[in-house]
């Protein structure tokens, strides 16, 4: 099997490299970076010597870089994808946007957060979380991959909003990512000296992965909810935790609650339920596609609070990204993913 | 104006010889450790080489350290500062406890909270958290000093409470703090390799900071509120940031929100209004008795969030101390507190 | 082919348990540790959750361990490791020793700088550095796997030293590791706030890798060599930096500089020579088995500088010790161990 | 005392702010930046705000600045500090640059490692390094502050070279420093994803500071010397390392050794000798002026290794600036620099 990256030489683009490297059925076949083009990938991450020496080709040719893959990544900023799936859009192949483009049904909500206007309504697409939409993923040409903040808040919530177990005005998310969420492009507040021992929070009220999640929710219970997300950066690399709050309903039980997340998610691989009174870190996921769950319940409050883990660049990013491949081409679900997290 | 620290070997203790080596009206009188009496403080930290290579005491005959001082701070685990201060209760000193001991006015809530029995419950004193209880704060014997979760929080939410401009089952708390607060004893948890790139969340639905957070937000606004508050653990050395949720009540607008920090906090030196869509950082605050606060008001779900930004040691802790010992003893309330944060 | 492996606790033993899972020729038999005997690997390190669930046995019968084992690594304090292997010595079985008791060929060294009488000093054993010593690891019954900064060291040196390229009076090594390093043992040294945000150094002139280095050294250029050994420790997790210095003998030219190094190390898949003027990173080797070099020199002083970064569980540890049992066992040499470096 | 910044918006700038800040003789009368004038200090540094919430100027009219100040730190990059003095040689007032305009005695061994014309070779000038010239600063009208990684250096050497005590060719410094050294302006190599749990090396043998050690320690012993120094970037905001090396004169005993540093620091405030055997930190001396010694001697090679700690802003640029201030005005040499550590 052919893969091709489009937008390789960002944080996505590169951590798909590492994954796709040791998938035993797939070959890289094009890696594409604008700013770059005719430098090799050694040159812009020297931790790839030896292993990944291969130039970067310019993505303008695009055409021609598909009818040569079975499988496109996009690894764009939103805007780009659709230009380039609509461009290919006779051609064979299967496409994976690790951007935006493809992530809503509704793509007036896409145009509504992201101020533009979406040019390939009625692409036939899937919304890349496998746990929650593996039949749609497994049929679809193009899979809009689910994003890191969107990956782990969803799937701590969905078992609950599924199981009709909350009330769907008390939802909230409170978010922390490493700091390679935020790219690769130096400026000043991620600078080393400025950032370091530092903690803040940005995107209140107005982060675009607040409609994902809220999409993802209304699917999951049948109903339209209305939620707040706050994202927050920790000096760390990689990692997202996110802390979700909701109320439970009048009469639900604990046990109600343990039952839901064993029901949706006994049988996920990537899913590991921690249960419970537990809590879950970045580490214990880093570099890994796992999703860490472990929950609470106040009975002073009626509140119910799921901590969720995952590394924001493989289960947020290139590890669904190859899980949503694996599913779309019938191969086993854990190829190319059966990673141990580096420790420590 | 002599001053004396019981347990001044922890951090908290530590930081605050570092404030009073700078105040103009203090001399340190005594400093205690029971683990570590007989050396001096500059073997335990070597940082304060030539600075304080004074001798640690033992508090065994805390009677005469009292005897020789005008304030006592106490800096150990709770359940101490209460066994202290009743045995120089005959004394002519002022008490600030760093500990929870003397935090509650119903001390049948420290006992729920706290699992031991209060033995001071008629004890003459304040709560320590000067913003909203400066005249208590002047004329009690013992000042229970604020915690530090709590400090970010309760003057986070104090002025829309007191303007009761949310509704009380509305409130969480989602908190981040560094590691020192977690205390100088070295754990598993907090070893160095084991901490580094990691974020993760303890005590939730029952750390201790809840009920202290509850008494002073019902004192704002007359009324009992319950929380939910959510502490976690950054790799950050110092630093609190609490990110705090509130749903409106109807009507509210953001102007009156506005108006009720203006209204509270103008003239507190020590809050900074940071404003509507600011974002504190806890680099910002570092090192100071500085608390930064902004919000943001979400118009879809009606919810205000307030970001709260403190050094979880100064003013969630020695800070905190000497700013209270100054109002206690009649003296400029900056004095020794004038600091600017080192950064980067 | 059956491998276990003895103190399974520590950070070199839970980073064996990573590369081994992916090995393709091996399964894990046995894990012991003493202080957990009886727990889960999982309950230890919760990150290996599902992935190594095993329970920790006792050491107390490797006899039985050991008969079950094809080969056995000893991830264990000196000392230990050759009580085991003597214990064991009838059996027919590999054994390979992370810790210090069969790294030197002369067993007087080792009583020197450990303090320790050696009491196996007739075993058939080699110095596990893979480069330096394949044939002798390829045969011995016992390999004593090469220190971290041993590896980083020697692979630095060797090239020059073989060559005659330098003064072997001239010979300093400038290291720094990451904390990990130290082990998983909590101190009040490696406690997160005490180590944050600093930098120091520590065995100068007394680090028992010393010999080891000369050792080496002695043996590629045929004659004693006596150096100096400074660690440093850096607030990272994984990673040695060595800076080597060395004066070039008279009439030295670069280019037999570049020569000897590529001489040495051409063919060698896990040396990465970065080449003369270029700086390796020990982010560059991450979670890999790599080893990068790059070397200066000074015309106004004629010493030679090399930069050498190795990930210190690995190519320092475990890395090394799945090469030499890969070479032991007539395996590919890399297998099991092409790993990409996980960035940022 | 009138104090202007030209270059106020870069970390040593700032720094510069918070000594002054709270210095008791000095107050601030211009900030200039060309980049940011008219914006406030705070807007760039929001850790600032309520503090310096002053305009920044530009210093197009630097005579006006300089006929309003008895005082000019220049903190800019080399080259402009000359023309600037230059510009107001007619003007009473004296002039520090923490740039290395005004470092070298011999301005053709700057232009030979700055290639830049140096414009001001007549001045009259010292070099500013208090302990070693604290008579020459006294009286200069310009001060050349020493570098960072300079002062580390030569506090560590100059006791041994001056005492005659090592062989001038054995001397090489390798040196740590925090990534505020490299400035405020992001670049990729210092992004945090990029340069958190790494550690690297950068202008071996090509340093700038390398001529300046040069020239100190010919001052110190009265006769040139020809070292390497070889800088390298760790993980932490602030601080230097230098592990300096030298091979003893024969016959020479530790007790000369301990004798040399007594002889030249004991009277030194900002000198603390920790003496032999110790391991100074950088966590030590964060935030002061302190410059921390201590030496081993390796009888096996004869080597002495002095480690040399300071904190690259303070001691390493502002705090040597306020120190020689104090100096060149005859005021209290610790004026304004009784800084107490943060930590942890």
């Amino acid at each position: 099997m052919k893969a091709s990256i489009v937008g390789a030489s960002g944080y996505a683009g590169e951590e798909l490299i590492r994954l796709l490297h040791r998938h035993p059925n797939v070959e890289i076949a094009h890696l594409t970076s604008e700013r770059h083009t005719g430098e090799t990938l050694s040159a812009l991450y020297p931790h790839l010597m030896n292993i990944y020496d291969n130039e970067l080709e310019s993505m303008e040719d695009v055409r021609r870089i598909a009818a040569g893959s079975d499988v496109l990544f996009i690894a764009l900023p939103h805007g780009h994808a659709m230009k380039i799936a609509k461009s290919v859009s006779d051609l064979p192949l299967r496409i994976i946007d690790l951007g935006a483009d493809y992530r809503f049904a509704d793509t007036s909500v896409y145009e509504a957060w992201y101020h533009v206007e979406h040019i390939d309504a009625g692409a036939d697409r899937a919304y890349g979380l496998a746990e929650l939409y593996r039949e749609q993923v497994r049929r679809a040409r193009i899979i809009g991959n689910a994003g890191c903040y969107t990956t782990a808040s969803i799937l701590a919530l969905a078992p609950l909003v599924k199981a009709l177990l909350v009330k769907s005005d008390s939802i909230l998310v409170d978010a922390v990512s490493g700091v390679s969420g935020a790219g690769r492009a130096p400026k000043e507040s991620t600078h080393y000296p400025e950032f370091y021992d530092s903690f803040t929070a940005y995107g209140a009220v107005s982060h675009r992965h607040t409609p994902e999640i809220e999409q993802a929710l209304a699917d999951a219970g049948g109903a339209a909810v209305t939620i707040n997300f706050t994202p927050h950066l920790a000096p760390i690399s990689r990692g997202i935790l996110a802390t979700c709050y909701a109320t439970l309903r009048e009469g639900v039980t604990p046990e109600q609650v343990d039952e839901a997340f064993g029901a949706m998610y006994a049988d996920e691989f990537f899913i590991r339920l921690r249960g419970r009174g537990a809590y879950p870190a970045t580490k214990y996921v880093r570099g890994t596609n796992y999703c860490d769950l472990a929950w609470h319940i106040d009975p002073r409050t009626r509140r119910v609070i799921v901590f969720s883990a995952i590394d924001n660049l493989v289960k947020g990013a290139a590890g669904q990204a190859v899980q949503n491949m694996n599913i779309a081409f019938g191969l086993d679900e854990r190829a190319g993913l059966d990673l141990v997290p580096m420790y420590p």
